[in-house]
């Protein structure tokens, strides 16, 4: 590798354009676009965000790096069509929601786990989406989840996280079960709990008249029902197991509030809530501090 | 009534302090204030929210209006004070978020509904609390539900319909059930999940180390989870019925997404998830219009 890394990122989206982006400032890369939408890369390198267009993922020249940033069930059709180029890098990686599901996808294809492949996930995102939304700060002051393999070389991992870094990310590295546990728990059970919710009121009221009369609260509740659902599709039924854990204990928590509302016991519901509450002004304390130090 | 009603706002809270400041403008009212914690009304006599500060509610002269700015639990113990200035005034009313109990304890305390007593709740609130937080547009824009009684006067119904909507607010007027079951589902069983959920994970994890994972979707989702936990074990208590109903609707429907996680029905989730980020994009368009109306 030179001192001018050369990066192959394969899909365009809000992530994968925004990586290009904030990668090719702050490590001086030399970024290579592709997405199979074929009229994307020649957008993002109109606005500046990578310096050479892929047409064809089957005729690459080799590269250092190749950031897979597409959804988590296309993982294996890309690594079918790049395997040509894994001997040859440094660094493949990929920015999906579910660990297992990639790995278990690359190792379907490859036969075996390559040393260069490091699995990652930005934890970030934005309401908008898409290559125009590109922006260089979405991962700064945002954490970037590595789960490094037994397969994984040092070097691989070191030189992700100091792009990572670069792009303003505070990179942490845990196991690939660990992180599909905390993705589970931090975001797909609250997006689960949100499209149910708000599904539960649309069918609840003709007209969908009930609405009208929420305030602000319901507002930033159900702002993630807002996702896209085949997306979300995508993630339960990868995470499967690790979602259904954390969705049993949830119910069965909310079951004991169900008792303690039927029952009138306000000890119990003042507990819950006030211990909530201190854990939610904890997390508010954690996000503050972040973004001081950012 | 003179031209300057005068308009007795008992509880110097958020609420109550707002509406004080926004009726002394639009209405040219004139606004005695009385609030458990001694200090609070002169501080608000100093911030220009009130003219006269209420010492003891047992001995106020006669006025117009009066408004309940208290816990819902407290109605009972400040209608017992206040009963000896009902026949005179035109407009009894409160802002309790559940109206069921707050037309039983009037009921209780007095044997009868008077005909002045129009309940009432604004769909308004914010994030900080207490009298230094008012601010006269806190309603602007958001609903003002009333909820007449059989009892009640078209004067008195007519009358703090023309306050309100003076203060910014939508007003619209239904049952006391229908109040009740409205904002059960739109408010007390988004907090309840809330609550229930970020209690579920700090359980979950030794020194609440997940929350360090946790990205917008769970600060957005959870942050209602912040709210007073001794107001929030009033409401369930109070609005025990509506919000059995709702919370059980909802458990049935949430379990019917477990089971088509658990069973990999990908049509069942993508059809719930596209129609929740439906209504979800219909609640925004209902935001947004409101927003560009005021």
């Amino acid at each position: 590798m030179t001192n001018k890394p050369e990066i192959l990122v394969i899909g365009l989206g809000l992530i994968g354009a925004s990586f290009a982006k904030a990668v090719r400032k702050s490590a001086n890369a030399y970024v290579l676009g592709f997405d199979v939408e074929k009229e994307v890369p020649p957008v993002a390198l109109e606005m500046g965000l990578i310096d050479e267009v892929v047409d064809d993922l089957t005729q690459v020249r080799q590269v250092d790096v190749i950031i897979m940033a597409v959804p988590v069930m296309a993982i294996g059709k890309v690594v079918e069509q790049i395997r040509y180029l894994i001997p040859g890098l440094t660094v493949l990686s990929d920015v999906g929601s579910v660990k297992g599901e990639v790995v278990k996808s690359v190792q379907d294809v490859l036969g075996e786990l390559p040393s260069c492949f490091v699995p990652g996930h930005p934890i970030a995102g934005a309401e908008k989406s898409g290559v125009t939304a590109a922006t260089d700060d979405l991962f700064k002051n945002h954490m970037h989840i590595l789960t490094p393999l037994p397969e994984s070389t040092d070097q691989a991992v070191t030189l992700l996280t100091e792009l990572w870094s670069g792009c303003g990310a505070q990179v942490v590295t845990m196991t690939v079960e660990r992180h599909d546990e905390v993705l589970a728990a931090t975001s797909h059970l609250p997006h689960l709990l949100a499209f149910s919710l708000v599904d539960t009121l649309a069918r609840e009221s003709e007209n969908r008249e009930i609405f009208k009369y929420a305030a602000g609260g319901f507002r930033d509740f159900s702002r993630i029902a807002a996702s896209d659902p085949t997306m979300w599709h995508d993630i339960f039924l990868t995470n499967r197991d690790a979602t259904l854990k954390i969705l049993r204990r949830f119910q069965s928590d909310l079951g004991l509030l169900e008792q303690a509302i039927e029952h009138r016991d306000g000890d119990l519901l003042r507990t819950v809530f006030t211990r909530a509450k201190s854990a939610r002004d904890y997390f508010t304390e954690i996000l503050e501090s972040r973004n001081k130090e950012g």
